[in-house]
């Protein structure tokens, strides 16, 4: 972080610290409300199922009052973890104690990097890879290695070159529709990695937030689900995607010798999650259709990103991407650029988006955006994409 | 952590990881409703403002609905901090970027662990300290010091040859009705350790979790408002323990030089609080007279206090504590018996309190609980006293 704060008593892991570029434009955006931003991760305000969170916010107050306003336990509400074994998860053998509910699935993350990093371990991760891994496992100083994504998933004979020569004590990765680079691994893949992280004995952090979101209304399986050694095996989802990011809940299925430390970790963090929410939560999916609804977010996702390929294709011919399978979010290779002036330049005119850049180890020469389909409407989208365009044809001109 | 699993990969820091007894028995007690339960520090249900929370959720999702159910500002929503502000802080100079919310007081403490603390910082705590805080610096593994606590506050004397002999750069204290000794420091030592701790340049970290909670309606000034140098001053303040603890919401005020760090690793944690309940407490702070409020909650509790104080004289003339000016508990000490026998027995008989030694850097021989008044009704506090005697008794006989 750029500082000249240098006399500053400050732990010596602060200088591992990544701050997010999307939380700091989220701000700008919020406090100006001409700013049209593909920047965040944000579900359509007209996907919440906000008469059915009102039932069950009514709910919650009329039958359970007195536990939603109180302490709860650390692993999560029962009831709750009960549901999300029974409706998100494709693993076998799983009991209730095997999930810890945390404050969205960022908290897990930051959890497992106080229980698994340290400067002696060493984490691979996709290349690019999600913002808020790099986040949460930075202050934690392990020794970060990255793995190129192909459309359908990791490299192999990369992957398998690198188990072989560093020992990999951890493999963070975002199977489905992975944020940023909208990539999906295919089942063969899944399988395959599976298959090498149990022979070499790694531990899979597989991070399942945007799972429900494909356009067609797939549900690939889990890598999880082909692993033998589900002894290092993380699961985490999360409600924010699918429900509302307004209640911050995730889940994490945690493997039993793995259990007494991830739940005095959650102790240390934050006592326990949010009773209230979840007690709303466990409410809302007892009400909810959740396949309907998911249809409906699968379907309103695939129109948005539609509409964002047509506007890219109107106004920037010049851009090129893969087309996803589900998500929120194109990954969109802007030629002839440098990132950071286009950067600089559209905040001029009131769009942003987040820079490539932000989700590397290290950084690259290739420029390369992602765009957010989730939250604009069609006008607002329009008119962004044709606020960048004139930006971008300036610069290249 | 006693474990057998001596082949799990973890990292290095979970060697100094402390699980929490108090959140162990809470799923005990939870679980089997015969226990009577003196372990907690959970407000009285009969306190929680549920009329006016349950219309401060209507209020949120009619008027709220949207910004209630997304991503919000990590540092907090800001008509709540405003009103922290103005209602909850005696400092000076401070504007709303002050001001970070938390998910809970809890979720701070961690945070200034990995801020200010790695295996070269000195942090001063007091003897017996707030188990929590413990169990939230403990993974950055600092060197930890302890002074001891006298009535009125700390031992000056000691805190004076402590800060001269060793370089001191953090000390952690909750001043006002001390979890667990009970003690309150007097405003003479509150101005005397502020003053020392200008001189010597450390930080102080104010933990004021029970400030408003004075069984006569007093309110101590804050140690950090006799300083100086507010550079070096947190300070710590909650909802749990006065409104509820359900929506896990606490709040510290950071210097301006740290704000961009705190956010930093805010973000890492958790990328922002639950927006929902922050935005219902913001209703319902500005629906709720605080101070009749705040008056209905210390009149009660010096009324379970009192009772408490009654039972302990009837069946155990043995034990010996201070009598509070504020708080939640008693801090007792039990002669003639070793911590483990006697809290194994009491759990046989369905009745449970927090061991002193939990509280503690280094055990000591005399026997301390803590007993939680401020939860269990009259007649089961009577009833639990009673058992907790006759298992006394049995011992010492």
């Amino acid at each position: 972080m750029g500082t000249n704060l240098t006399n500053l008593f400050l732990a010596k892991r602060t200088k591992s610290i990544r701050t997010s570029i999307i939380r700091e434009i989220l701000k700008i955006t919020v406090k100006d409300s001409e700013f049209l931003s593909f920047a965040g991760g944000l579900p359509n305000p007209n996907l919440l199922p906000s008469e059915l969170i009102q039932l069950a916010t009514e709910k919650t107050m009329s039958f359970n009052r007195s536990e939603a306003l109180q302490y709860g336990d650390s692993n999560g509400y029962r009831n709750l973890r009960s549901q999300i074994l029974e409706r998100f998860l494709d693993l076998k053998d799983l009991d209730l104690d095997s999930i810890c509910i945390t404050h969205g699935s960022q908290q897990s993350l930051d959890i497992l990097g106080k229980l698994l990093m340290d400067e002696e371990t060493n984490v691979l991760l996709e290349d690019p890879t999600y913002l808020g891994a790099l986040q949460a496992f930075s202050p934690y100083e392990p020794k970060m290695f990255s793995l190129s994504l192909e459309a359908d998933g990791p490299d192999l004979l990369e992957l398998e070159t690198i188990l072989s020569k560093d020992k990999i004590h951890c493999f963070y990765c975002n199977p489905s529709y992975q944020n940023p680079s909208t990539n999906t691994w295919s089942i063969a893949k899944r399988k395959q990695v599976a298959s090498l992280l149990d022979e070499y004995g790694v531990i899979l952090i597989e991070d399942e937030a945007y799972k429900y979101l494909d356009f067609s209304g797939e549900v690939f399986p889990s890598i999880a689900s082909f692993r033998k050694n589900l002894d290092l095996t993380f699961v985490l989802g999360s409600f924010s995607k699918i429900i509302s990011p307004g209640f911050r809940l995730g889940w994490t299925v945690v493997p039993k010798s793995y259990q007494k430390y991830f739940t005095a970790i959650k102790q240390g963090n934050d006592l326990n999650s949010n009773q209230y929410s979840q007690i709303v939560m466990d409410h809302l999916l007892s009400n909810l259709n959740i396949d309907t609804h998911l249809a409906k977010i699968q379907m309103y996702y695939r129109k948005q990103k539609e509409h964002m390929r047509f506007c890219l294709a109107k106004y920037l011919p010049e851009v090129t991407y893969h087309d996803p399978l589900g998500g929120m979010f194109l990954w969109v290779n802007f030629p002839f650029v440098s990132e950071g002036e286009f950067m600089e330049k559209m905040m001029e005119k009131k769009v942003v988006m987040v820079p490539g850049n932000e989700f590397r180890l290290f950084g690259i020469e290739s420029v390369f955006f992602r765009m957010n389909f989730s939250f604009l409407g069609e006008v607002e989208m329009e008119e962004g994409i044709r606020r960048m365009a004139s930006v971008y044809h300036d610069i290249i001109t």
